[in-house]
């Protein structure tokens, strides 16, 4: 099991209590598990509407995080997937209804509207005003007689919500709510299937595939398309909404269905915003997980024209933390950087000698790429190599526009070059290192000596000595050894590294919170570098 | 690639811009793209206390998302899990800090701790009064020289900001910022590792297996566990912590690392309440995804005791959307069911032949769970079987209990049952169809009558017609061939069984969705479970 659940079972009653808990005394619930699952606010003000949404769970934060003032009464929670029962629904419905009516705000799925319709039809019987709203937002299939609710019914709780805790009355709050979703077209997009509690994941999309038109139940998209990146997935969901909008200002709602990284979820943002229709949008709620299909590695997008009216209700207080928002889209204004801070280019000089020598060290760390990566892999993350290999790229690609004749400077360019490139703290203390030489450089030292001083720059800054299992075990005394010859130097190096496969504790670095075990035997990647590099140079 | 990305090289950048575009205004950035990143808010008044966080980015929300009203100032973004540069973190420092100082928030990770230390040295230079903190709330590894910044963090972020926002000076701030860390303590637990951009998922923790005590870089925890269940996984952080928590009222945090569900992420919220320290924590922060690992499919845990006035600081108002509030735990009230609600059981009665018809009923459809389960997953989601079987059993179950001898009460309580028991719609279906029948046959109607009344009623309230490919093209005609006998009846509902394959369109259920290529040619597993039936009763 690849879930953090106790059963199957009793998965949606657990979180029930989980989300009460985490309220701040905000929710309650009915005292009716595990049939009954209906969430409600603490405090009911019955001269309002009432407003009562729910259908299967798997969907969170959607229902039950969207009951609070100005959105929902009550939720009414089915299990995994599957519409509550009529006598839940009409629990809930009693739980919350006062004079003012009840307005029920129901996805278009078989069971939810004959469990709800027919709770309606039981309560009405009882005596209560309850009028029922069938969301059916989904455009993935145009000609279907009956579309699905999606991440559409959000924007009926809101605004529903916000005119019911205005005041306004059942008849007014049920015919705005029909005139939204009337104006709202859905359409969602998945790289991945979703996973039922206690299940495995169906292996439904290969690499490289993407399902488009998509429902919430992990029901197959109506079609399959070959997923090349954020800003086509994106255009080609814009294009199924385009055909069903007119050319009004829209407000879009940007829905994680479950899975998708809050990263994937900004950069699907700014590709919507560029996208077509991107123009045309003056309003974003979201990105957040609203109305989800589990962990499902997938988005929607709602597109809803809405008037100036609606625009405010949408924009009127809430409590639910899982509503987001709805933002205005302004123009983006840059601050520009601070003066001073705009990187100043050293003016580039020749010198073939300079020249050489650097590329040399470049192309040695390139060659032994692979091996610094495995021999990371073994304590590490695996990436000294490439660190170090992407560094030394860069540095080749610039060679000429570096002031290979003055020493200082180029020791200061390569610093910042570094700094730039290397990610890390490998890339800053490269680039302490040679700054610190480069400054001491100028200052009158000789080049062996300006190395030391970057060096000991370094160790100052990272807090790292001999023997912490870093470079440093390596490059010291190769330094010393430089005053000799580099062939002494390389020894020197060899040795320093070798030495380092027998520290079981690193004291400075990543490997710090890696178990001794892992450590001896292997000698520390940085090290190991400092070693290669001056064997190269020696040959 | 599973993601909803561009590039590798963009991913940052791009993001950056839809969390600006999705600000409401609040927020801008630098003109530094690409190698500065730094998102503030787009008003600064630097007369209050500037506050900088950042780090590697794939911790989103965290840290642009925590930047605004009460929160910080500015993030600097490095590349995912690489420190931003020396040169970013400065801009950043210079972007927003003015008379009153600034104070650095900075996750206990080397690159980072240079990259900032630089920065704030430089900017010290350059005249500023810069503060820097250093949060290492891990306790993975107790007697590690440097602890990780996880979580804890975010309590930095939140109890420093609202004392910014307040007017408090820079030494004030710095030295609650310390304390804070000195209490604070977190630890993660993963069932899964995340996913890097552009990259392929790892394969480290096998199934049944989680990680406990691991960082927010894809490291591999301090111990890998057998995972039982989410009351167990919290069970194992809460031991961790509690070695370093004395016995005070706390504040507990619970992040959600990326990939768990909402469904986990409130069930896991009602474990720690639960878990032996539940009784002391009188606050809960979350559960939200707040500091990530990219797609993890975990949680992390953060204990801090707060004084009255830490307390204070944590629930004053914001902005950032990211930040869930701080909820106080209130002891739990029930609200009882609306009065006639209680399910009132009817009244047990024996009667061997309708206990034996109905047992051989239930037996039928067992039998047949998996073969219609089959037949659905061709055109559906492959439950029908399943959903009848665990009905069937359920009324084996409780058969004694049913009123056997008088057939009105009978229907209406197999109709309560079934509407209890049987989830979707086809579970409510079933439940109309039999208290119609049952009130059909308590006005006077025979057996044969009052069942087709009770699909008449079903008709009617589903919106289904003979035709429409459901269960209901088996069923009528069997209810007609009934009036002869059992043979002609089972006869009857195969014809119409068979008939459901011919038809390429469904129009009522969730067949609807499922294009046309993939219906014709199967029986719906409705009408085919009714056939299947009568032909089981016939033998």
């Amino acid at each position: 099991m690849k879930q953090f659940i106790n059963e199957k079972e009793t998965v949606v009653t657990e979180a029930i209590e989980g989300v009460i808990a985490a309220s701040n005394g905000k929710l309650t619930r009915l005292d009716g598990f595990p049939h009954i699952k209906v969430v409600l606010r603490s405090e009911i003000d019955r001269a309002k509407v009432a407003l009562v949404s729910g259908g299967g769970s798997g969907h969170e934060p959607a229902h039950a995080g969207f009951v609070g003032q100005g959105m929902l009464s009550a939720a009414v929670c089915g299990d995994v997937f599957a519409s509550p029962s009529l006598e839940a629904i009409l629990a809930g419905i009693l739980a919350v209804t006062g004079p003012a009516g009840c307005l029920l705000i129901v996805k278009n799925y078989t069971g939810d509207r004959l469990n709800f319709g027919l709770a309606a039809e039981r309560a009405r019987a009882l005596g209560l005003r309850v009028n029922m709203v069938i969301v059916d937002d989904d455009v993935a299939l145009p000609d279907l007689p009956q579309q699905r609710g999606l991440a559409g019914t959000l924007l009926v709780h809101k605004i529903a919500g916000a005119m019911a805790e205005a005041g306004e009355d059942l008849d007014t709050i049920t015919e705005a709510a029909k005139q939204i979703i009337k104006k709202t077209v859905t359409i969602g997009m998945s790289l991945d299937t979703c996973t039922l509690p206690g299940a495995a994941k169906e292996a439904r999309i290969g690499d490289g595939q993407a399902e488009l038109g998509l429902g919430i139940h992990g029901e197959p998209g109506v079609e399959q398309i070959d997923f090349v990146s954020a800003k086509q997935a994106m255009a080609k969901v814009v294009d199924k909404l385009a055909n069903a909008i007119d050319s009004q200002p829209l407000v879009a709602l940007i829905n994680n269905l479950g899975g998708a990284t809050a990263l994937e979820m900004a950069i699907l943002t700014r590709e919507l915003m560029h996208a077509k229709i991107g123009g045309q949008i003056q309003y974003v709620i979201g990105p957040a997980a609203m109305m989800t299909s589990l962990d499902m590695r997938g988005f929607s997008v709602t597109l809803f024209p809405a008037n100036d009216a609606e625009i405010a209700w949408l924009r009127a207080a809430f409590s639910p933390n899982a509503w987001p928002g709805c933002a205005k889209i302004e123009k983006g204004f840059l601050l520009p950087l601070p003066d001073g801070l705009k990187p100043v280019a050293p003016k580039a000089s020749a010198h073939a000698m300079h020249r050489g020598f650097l590329t040399k060290c470049c192309e040695i760390l390139i060659a032994e790429e692979d091996r610094l990566n495995n021999l990371d892999a073994k304590s590490g993350d695996g990436d000294t190599g490439t660190t170090l290999a992407t560094a030394a790229r860069a540095l080749i690609a610039v060679v000429d526009d570096l002031p290979l004749a003055d020493i200082s400077q180029l020791y200061r360019a390569i610093g910042a070059e570094l700094s730039q490139t290397m990610g890390g703290s490998s890339g800053i203390l490269m680039a302490i290192f040679f700054s610190a030489a480069g400054d001491a450089s100028s200052s009158g030292l000789g080049i062996i000596d300006a190395l030391k001083r970057g060096l000991a720059r370094v160790e100052e800054v990272g807090g790292a000595r001999p023997g912490d299992r870093t470079f440093i075990d390596a490059l010291g005394p190769a330094l010393e050894g430089l005053a000799t010859d580099m062939a002494v130097a390389a020894q020197a190096a060899r040795k320093g590294a070798d030495f380092t496969a027998s520290l079981g504790k690193a004291r400075a670095g990543r490997a710090t919170y890696v178990p001794s075990e892992k450590l001896v035997g292997h000698n520390d990647p940085g090290a190991e570098a400092v070693a290669r590099l001056f064997e190269g140079l020696r040959e």
